[in-house]
């Protein structure tokens, strides 16, 4: 549908709508045609909507307009600790140009606490963002009540809708939105933003006469109408098709742990996205077996440290506390046939215990150090931290204690969580003299 | 060559480049070919040159960046009078930071000369900025001189390519480069910025680690790959068809003037594009005329300040101190046949006299205060004080002045535009309760 619409309005929708002739006016009748759809599926007025050149820059045009239309009454700006980069980017930007961020802490589901983030409101906060949902591991957000404690405060929220826009509109009182027709299957370089009648917002930066002031630049109308026009199409399937991948997403999160040895499904089972599954597997080198599955013809994604250009664990599954290594992304789009769900369960235990078999050689090197075992994994890259601690700990006495130095950051997210996954104690984590040393304390 | 480009790339180039699965990898190579392509046509390293979401967000970063990066040098920006909207707007973003602004005028064929270009140049300048040529007029800037000037005085200058790039690479010292692909045929959704190796530079804003954290959200890669292969194709023809346009739009500035009456013809005669020719009808209503043409089957553009949506005329026209009244822009796509500008030609001459036709009839309110006529044209809009005021001037003896008061703002430019035009002495402006008086003496 996107490409059928993007096709027959580049043939109609090329011209400049601020144009008087017939091209231009024909334009401007697809822009309108675009917005009144969009808005409708939105849940909100035509001309709160405008047509941003991705989802990102309505973010960062939402979070600074908002900031500076409130800049009065503070320059305090609230985000979860796990918003999409986009969000937590323009929280940096506004710190480095003197602004306070308070981040609000997520449970091992995922999930903000409401009361926690109406605790975080202050007399000067001029704006809170929440994402509708996580990108990541799926998990939805208490929005409502979310917005219900901003409300009472009179703090506008801005809710990042890019991950549940495809499957409905965003109920309860949001002041700002934004969302990304890539999302849900329009092209690229359209996003959206949203700012209800009566929210105070100030444009920031250069600005024109197109977009209400709010997206300078020649429009993107054939891009703009693909957008609407299959936000219109997967909605008119949403309900049928949020149930079917469910059903497949259920089937991934019950039948992974049961064929593949230490592995953590991450997310809330119950209040998640219907397309989105995420887990993680102890002893696995993520890249490694996204190559495994690339191979089998799965194109999967990863929050572990060894997939990301920064060599950082993903900052989601950090905030969570849970395992970072071997994660492994699943995104079923609509329409994802049942059988390729099947096929992907019957390679993946395959897969990871191919990996896991190369990596099991390494040999720990190990010193007992006063009444402590002690690893040395300097300079070894996750997941190799947790696989020689994994090898020991079986050697010391019960309450005996394992020192893991290490000095690959994903280590301090991946021990705790291994301990946590296996029920030993993870004791916390000490200077060293290079990275640091992560002590464990066998409990059973 | 656009289209099929983009429709080829939406199936192999929708995938995120960062990503380590074979769509993400095969996406990336189309991003790096692309990048190499549209640097070559260029003429830098791709390694200089990002995509943004616009040509229009091309500048604006560019601007900001470069402005950042030499902030301990200063904080003077300079532009010539009638670069790109959103060049200027650039600039008004910079001063309601702090920044200061010098705009360098230009003659009347809408040319910078450069050596007041140079003499702008101060020891705070952090930034200079110049267009190849002018988006309205056509006329061509003296860029590479201009550059010379700001190698000499060590500050980096910007060149917004956006009208020149289809017909060839920029010559000459530039530090910095922007372009739109919707200008040379390209996808709306696409523009480039260039930033040569050694120019400081510091991205503004909210920043992702894409296009080398300048410019941020997800590449459309389908509509980049359109853009570099559109660009390589136009290049291919371009020495041809720019004759072979120039010869048309030659032919357009020769016959209007023979064939319609009062009109000038604006712009430089030479040193200009090949596809656009820009001229002014006086006592004609733009808007009414674009109407006229449009019913013909012709889609112009014009910088009357009736066809805008502030009702003031184009800044470009004011800073030429030419005509604005009754303003065309025809602008000749590349492919455009001879045929239709000779049908163009033909109908022209009725659709002007048509207008002028139509505004003939309200006849002047005219009072006669001391030795001068005065004409009352308070409360009439663009072209009527100009018509009202070439209806009288026959009326006073030679020597004589004619005073015309009026609120329109257009009359500031186009009641010195006319005297220029019928050789008659414009003697200035005085304040009025309402509006302004605009003196003129009768001198022949």
């Amino acid at each position: 549908m996107a490409r059928q619409a993007l096709l027959a309005s580049l043939d109609e929708g090329w011209a400049d709508p601020s144009r008087l002739y017939r091209e231009g006016r024909r334009a401007r009748m697809l822009l309108d045609a675009a917005r009144e759809a969009a808005a409708e599926a939105v849940g909100c007025r035509p001309d709160e909507l405008v047509f941003t050149s991705s989802g990102t820059h309505a973010v960062h045009t939402g979070v600074a307009g908002a900031l500076a239309g409130r800049r009065r009454v503070g320059r305090h700006l609230i985000v979860s600790a796990v918003e999409h980069s986009s969000v937590l980017h323009a929280g940096e930007a506004h710190e480095a140009e003197g602004g306070t961020v308070t981040r609000v802490g997520v449970d091992r589901t995922g999930a903000v606490d409401p009361a926690a983030y109406a605790g975080a409101l202050r007399a000067d906060t001029a704006l809170a963002c929440l994402q509708s949902a996580n990108h990541e591991v799926g998990t939805e957000q208490p929005v409502e009540r979310v917005a219900e404690a901003c409300r009472a405060a009179g703090v506008p929220l801005l809710v990042d809708a890019a991950q549940s826009l495809p499957w409905g509109p965003v109920p309860g009182g949001w002041s700002l939105l934004t969302g990304s027709a890539h999302k849900w299957g329009g092209p690229s370089g359209v996003g959206l933003l949203v700012v209800r009648k009566g929210v105070r917002f100030a444009a920031r930066g250069p600005a024109d006469e197109r977009e209400s002031g709010r997206a300078a630049g020649f429009e993107n109308i054939p891009a703009i109408v693909a957008a609407a026009a299959s936000l219109r199409a997967v909605r008119a399937e949403a309900a049928q098709e949020a149930a079917r991948l469910r059903e497949l997403t259920d089937r991934i999160r019950a039948r992974v742990p049961a064929l593949v040895p230490d592995v953590e499904v991450v997310g809330d089972p119950e209040r998640r996205l219907p397309g989105i599954v995420t887990f993680s597997c102890l002893y696995v080198d993520g890249e490694t077996l996204l190559h495994e599955l690339d191979r089998a013809g799965f194109s999967v994604s990863s929050g572990s440290s060894c997939t990301s250009s920064t060599l950082t664990p993903s900052h989601v599954l950090r905030a969570m506390g849970v395992l970072s290594e071997g994660n492994v992304r699943v995104s079923l789009p609509p329409g994802t046939a049942a059988a390729e769900v099947d096929r992907f369960l019957e390679v993946l235990p395959g897969a990871v215990a191919g990996v896991r078999e190369k990596l099991g050689a390494p040999a720990p090197v190990t010193a007992v150090e006063g009444d402590a075992l002690v690893v040395d994994a300097l300079g070894k890259l996750c997941p190799l931290p947790v696989i020689e601690l994994a090898k020991v700990i079986g050697t010391v006495p019960v309450g005996g204690t394992v020192r893991v130095l290490a000095d690959d950051e994903a280590a301090q997210l991946d021990i705790p969580a291994w301990c946590e996954m296996r029920g030993q104690e993870y004791v916390g984590e000490e200077a060293a003299e290079r990275g640091a040393a992560y002590v464990v304390r066998r409990t059973r």
